[in-house]
């Protein structure tokens, strides 16, 4: 980004940090905090696939229409909050040296409102690149395109490559103009990275959390497909200090839908019937390889309301499961699979009386549909 | 390497080269000669597969046995050069940050003996790592070892991954002591990397070269499996220029059988009968995916006299095809599937009066086995 862009961006988020706080500037983010009317709105980005084909014509293309879903989402519902779900860039395909060019396209919309953000890894993002066979026959290898900063001497290290999570992750703190919320995880969950929590304050009482936002990598890309035994002992570990009495209600976020989700999938018919909600079942659920317990922990607290996941482009509806409710986001970009019309779940929390969250789905051309409540449980 | 190994190295290399032209010093390698007798042995040693499974007993104690592999054919054969045929390392398997310890460990044999060496590619060395779904199981992941200049905040890069051709290559020159002639190869043919010629110069006549040796990159790992369009035509403007009325005799060396090896291969059985000679045909060829020329190039050129492979651990035999011999290598390593015992082809070329190639198999165990003249044509 331009140094003018991140200028901007600085300059609504103290707007917004001034006009909420007072004089938290934006160099030390402002904590995240229900809105004025107790309200806290989350805009779920899912499957945006960033950089796919960028040697043809409709690579670019399909790059430029997903800038426009968001643009468009982020207009019609100004959100307080928004979360990548994954799946931000197809790594396996991107004609760079290095994915955070396309990284930082995709959360750019984010910044450029002054609404902050944070991200989980799909199993896209830090892919291997995958030579094209036909690279190797008479039509030859295409030029990669080296970071700017490259001397005349091509660096050993630009050559087409997936980029790995850690640097990804780097790359968008470093240029995050204090907006991101995300964060490289604690070393020891490595090689998931993206597993953080995130404490939404009271409007009403400043000094409390009034959410908890579980972020949790659920692998795949460069590694397999999982929530790992060491991430379930973590989360424990974060709910029991953060939470100990189970007071505040809990959000989770990760990208994979994990086998549960397979058992509360709608029947086999593009019909999405109660108790889901939803517009669109068009596939099979494509789980993790492995359950290793995060959804025994997860079902196990009451003030766990609802997971959220992308990855499945032709899924977007929410499932009760147990006491909470398992949730898709929908397809975002026009990168990735599938025909279905883009937009973006939307989750509208409320701290009054009794907390609650709603979810709809926003489309592209403005409509919105899918309502649902996920929770009207009295927390507080 | 510890400094004093490699000035040992350097020493003995220095007396070779001392003794072979009188003042040529280590530091700029000697050009390869043919030996006094007008002989130049080579000793091929073909997937070795080091660094599997560093975290159980086994793995360590079957790259302790590579090393004898080759440190018995080396002390019995005492070869002028050696040829490392790919799949040194086992990289989606190498519990380090950088595969090019495991790579520097292959070549140490060579190295320390002050034999002068060359390496090509296989398919398993810079594969990305492959993380064991057991690793998000209770057991969880082993602490990767990070090379000892990391400070004690770990490098966010000091992770399992796939370590880029080009920086095993660059690795192995880095540490070569002067005697690797391997080369990163032209820019344009990247992703494949090993592409060069090396020139091996007459006893007779000092300023001609006798043989070449041309070694291609046919690919696998990060990229598919094959020899370009770009190397074919590569390889034609070298084999115009160094040897335009194709008077010096050549010899071919990369990792993957082309398809063409599918066409001579001896019937499905064990045996190998004439034309073939060989102790080993226990599994099918497995080929390239595509074939871009470069048979039809080499092939064309009564020059080239045989191309040597690896990659199948079950295949030992040479056949001939069109007017040259398409030969495997003898498995070296204890890395890598197959309990046939193992060894190394040696190839024997001798530049006096009538030109000929001689090959066998030397036995970790000190027998040979499977003699074979590849040529006897008369070049000079």
């Amino acid at each position: 980004m331009r140094w003018w862009q991140c200028r901007l961006a600085a300059a609504v988020a103290l707007a917004a940090a001034v006009l909420a706080l007072g004089a938290v500037g934006p160099r030390s983010p402002a904590p995240l905090r229900f809105a004025p009317g107790g309200r806290f709105k989350v805009a779920l980005f899912a499957d945006l696939h960033y950089g796919e084909n960028a040697w043809t014509d409709w690579g670019p293309a399909q790059d430029d229409a997903s800038d426009h879903v968001m643009a468009a989402v982020l207009d019609a519902e100004k959100p307080d909050f928004v979360v990548y779900l994954g799946d931000l860039v197809t790594a396996n395909n991107v004609p760079v040296a290095n994915a955070s060019l396309y990284w930082d396209r995709a959360i750019s919309p984010a910044r450029r409102r002054g609404v902050p953000w944070s991200t989980v890894f799909g199993n896209h993002d830090d892919m291997p690149f995958e030579w094209p066979p036909e690279w190797f026959s008479p039509a030859g290898v295409p030029p990669v395109h080296c970071p700017p900063a490259v001397p005349a001497m091509p660096d050993p290290g630009c050559s087409f490559r997936g980029t790995p999570r850690v640097e990804l992750m780097t790359a968008e703190l470093d240029r995050a103009c204090g907006l991101s919320r995300s964060s490289v995880g604690p070393r020891e969950l490595w090689p998931g990275v993206s597993n953080y929590v995130l404490q939404v304050l009271s409007r009403e009482r400043p000094e409390d959390p009034a959410l908890l936002m579980y972020f949790l990598d659920s692998g795949g890309g460069s590694y397999p497909e999982v929530v790992s035994c060491a991430q379930v002992t973590w989360f424990q570990s974060q709910a029991r200090f953060l939470n100990p009495d189970g007071r505040i209600p809990e959000l989770v976020f990760w990208h994979i839908p994990s086998t549960a989700y397979v058992k509360v999938a709608p029947k086999a018919t593009s019909e999405v019937r109660k108790p889901c909600v939803g517009s669109l079942n068009e596939e099979d659920v494509a789980p993790q390889v492995a359950e290793w317990g995060i959804m025994c922990s997860l079902s196990l607290r009451p003030s766990v309301k609802a997971i959220f996941v992308g990855h499945n482009h032709g899924l977007d509806w929410c499932c009760p499961y147990e006491k909470l409710w398992l949730c898709f986001a929908r397809h975002t970009g026009h990168g990735g699979y599938g025909d279905w019309p883009r937009g973006a779940r939307i989750v509208d929390i409320s701290e009054k009386k009794h907390f609650s969250v709603n979810s709809w789905i926003r489309m592209e051309n403005g409509s919105t549909h899918s309502h649902v409540t996920l929770s009207s449980a009295r927390f507080n």
